[in-house]
């Protein structure tokens, strides 16, 4: 009975552990404790999804929509696959061609598709803050897949489950350095955040123009020599140039930037022996991270994708009974 | 055994009843004693549909396929939705990516697809009558999701089935104004054939160039002054002013048309008490209707949503084992 | 027990048997003996998919991607929907959205959707010798559902299958003339080979800017003249002329070529009194086939798409377990 086994062991880690949010919009929803047991249940996961078999009951009768407003693979597909495994049911919002190009308010949108009473919705947009918005406009459980600029918390949990497995179980001063275009990423967002709850040493090497106004109240040093940042390094984690959020405008020309911030073998010798290479994805090759680093072991970025499919399994299970049952404060006027 | 339960207590209503109809193409393939059973059916479902349990195997091993050749949201949602909760296999054809842009024709796309031997065929297409003829040409089980500017037969359903529940069971002689594009609007196509069945008093309010020909044929009332027509009005149903099918070249300008017929909470004063606001989704805010109303209990728009969800989930079980099995008709020519 | 009188047959036929590659990117990956098997497992299939319940769960917790990176209806239909009949996870990857746009390699999307532990890939690309590049990368079995102009082995499996059924068991020395865009015709690259393994007489009839070089190498004779051609031909097998790959500037003008090459019923008089027509399609009416023959028996276009869809079931069963679990070398350089 593997998949009895598989259930058993699942339920024992998490006891009768329930997530205080109803909805994952920042990665600060939630507490160092929970990011713990998502990791220990993710663990368990691995396995399973590695394995022949690949589908449990735990969400039969469930309905999950994603709802990506941008482009995604790696994100919706796993999503997407996890949450099929799960047993739910899941459909796909395309958003060429919904309601919204009529003129529909995102509130209506999301007042719409909430009345089809979906458990999960998992929603990507090029908004900063319109999850937010949004799961509080539906009695869904709302996970933020990436919000404009601000949070992409599904990320900052699978970026930190990659490192404590292969870098070192215990983050806590691990040097971390962030390469590449933080102020228009999302990822940064989360991820900064959740490192500092590990206690990491964060250091970001970027150009002054796209750099944000105030790191230091992140927490996060600054060293805009990819040089001098990279010594002593764990963990560099490389940052795409967001072209399609105008990036190229912030530098000289791409090439310059590339030139001047690609992460490549020799830069890589500057850093702790064991120092491994991460990235988001998609990764431009020979403008974020060099061909001599992606085809070897330093690079962890394969495994990231790993992660991202075991991290939202979890996800998905533990947000599967978080359907608010309050009424949600639709009615602003009165009639 | 909720599920159990559930299953006795649909089969009891039904009984042994089969619609006389092997598609839903007109509103009109429907008699009356088939509109309240699928209206009964949808009550017990309701239930179902906001459990923590979705899904019942009535349609297992049974595939239905979305046929969507204009956009959508609602409409297709709910019917995948409801398809994934009765167990059949959903498949969405991509338009765009389809054969159709090589060059093939209805038919061919028509008996392709049927020899894949779907049990159910949704469609919605922009060419009024080509659902009557793809019905014709397969031997799945059609539903009409709306074709061109002639009609939208599930939406009738859901929308009387809203008004019986939150206006009055008995609709007879209850006062219904529609409002806005008649000439357009495939909604109108079956809504109001379906009122006269319920034998409800119809009022058109619209410009004269947004009215159809010999209105008074169909049993409708024309009140072009928005404020006449609704004295006494028991269900304002607004229509969205269809810009994709060029509906902005018949008004002066769309800013004069909202002003002249927008439904707001000062123009529903002079309906009835009680009166409801409904429309077909989507909504363009202070365009059709006003957001003093829409954030008020006056509007039933999102228990539309929901109903559509319900009515389209007892639709697609009924007409789930309406396969035809007679020969097509597709042999024209002797070899 | 009507499912497991199936399953039963299905594996009395399969014994234990296992295809040799992991593997469909050509037709040559299978031996005559293993199309054989494919075939009778194929006609077995038949009547289980035409059946009310249409659901086994062959594939239970396995998973499978459609990676299409053209337009597709029938193939990515059947493929979808016979592995949802076998009880498959399924996700179509939508390359339009995907992160190939925000500039990632073929490989690394290969890299990334494998990490997603997909047990089969289904992909079709405009790049010839792709999908075999993409096996090569990937542990996921991977079908080639057409790559550019190389080959598209499900379909040349279909089609001899269907030759099978409705022209004679024993297919050698049965003349078969292709007729059309031979040059840019993967369909001619499977369908050629797969004939010649069956002992077939293969003509090809275009003109002479729509052949490929050295076809008698192919074993394949060329008769520019279709008169000719279609004297005694027992199955006429019309290519569509891809305007999506440049074929129009191949011929004078596509009216010509239409009024030259088109299979008609005054055309059909000329070969053998029982032959009949096939099509890959799309089918472009009045072009490649005209009327007279499409809507009479002669056509075994329909039956060809049912065909697919069991050929296909078949396939993804028999690549079901086919995970390679060696390592896939992606690591070329050393940190």
């Amino acid at each position: 009975m593997d998949e009895k086994n598989f259930l058993q062991r699942l339920e024992k880690i998490r006891g009768r552990r329930e997530l205080a949010t109803t909805d994952l919009v920042s990665i600060l929803d939630l507490s160092r404790d929970e990011v713990d047991l998502i990791f220990n249940l993710a663990a368990e996961v691995e396995t399973f999804l590695k394995g022949e078999m690949k589908k449990v009951p735990l969400l039969k009768g469930k309905s999950q929509m994603s709802f990506f407003m941008e482009s995604s693979t790696r994100t919706s597909v796993s999503f997407e696959l996890a949450g099929k495994n799960l047993g739910a049911d899941t459909v796909n919002i395309n958003v060429e061609k919904s309601s919204m190009n009529k003129g529909e308010t995102l509130l209506d949108t999301a007042i719409t598709l909430d009345q089809m009473q979906p458990d999960i919705i998992v929603m990507r947009t090029s908004f900063s803050g319109a999850v937010h918005f949004f799961a509080r406009s539906v009695k869904a459980a709302v996970i933020n897949a990436g919000d404009g600029m601000n949070e992409h918390p599904t990320q900052a949990l699978l970026d930190l489950y990659t490192m404590q497995k292969f870098v070192d179980k215990d983050l806590k001063k691990k040097k971390l350095v962030i390469v590449g275009d933080v102020l228009h990423s999302r990822v940064f967002g989360s991820l900064s955040r959740l490192a500092k709850m590990f206690e990491m040493d964060i250091t970001v090497s970027a150009p002054h123009t796209l750099i944000r106004p105030h790191l230091e109240a992140w927490g996060v040093r600054h060293e805009p020599n990819i040089e001098k940042a990279l010594a002593g390094a764990n963990i560099v984690y490389a940052l795409r140039l967001q072209t399609e959020r105008t990036a190229a405008a912030f530098v000289p020309t791409v090439r310059e930037y590339s030139k001047t911030y690609i992460i490549n073998a020799a830069r890589m010798k500057l850093a702790d022996k064991k120092a491994v290479v991460m990235h988001p994805g998609p990764v431009i090759r020979e403008l974020d991270v060099h061909t001599n680093i992606l085809e070897t072991n330093v690079s962890l970025i394969p495994e990231q994708v790993f992660s991202a499919y075991c991290i939202r399994f979890v996800l998905l299970w533990l947000f599967g009974n978080k359907r608010k049952h309050k009424q949600i404060a639709k009615r602003l006027f009165k009639a």
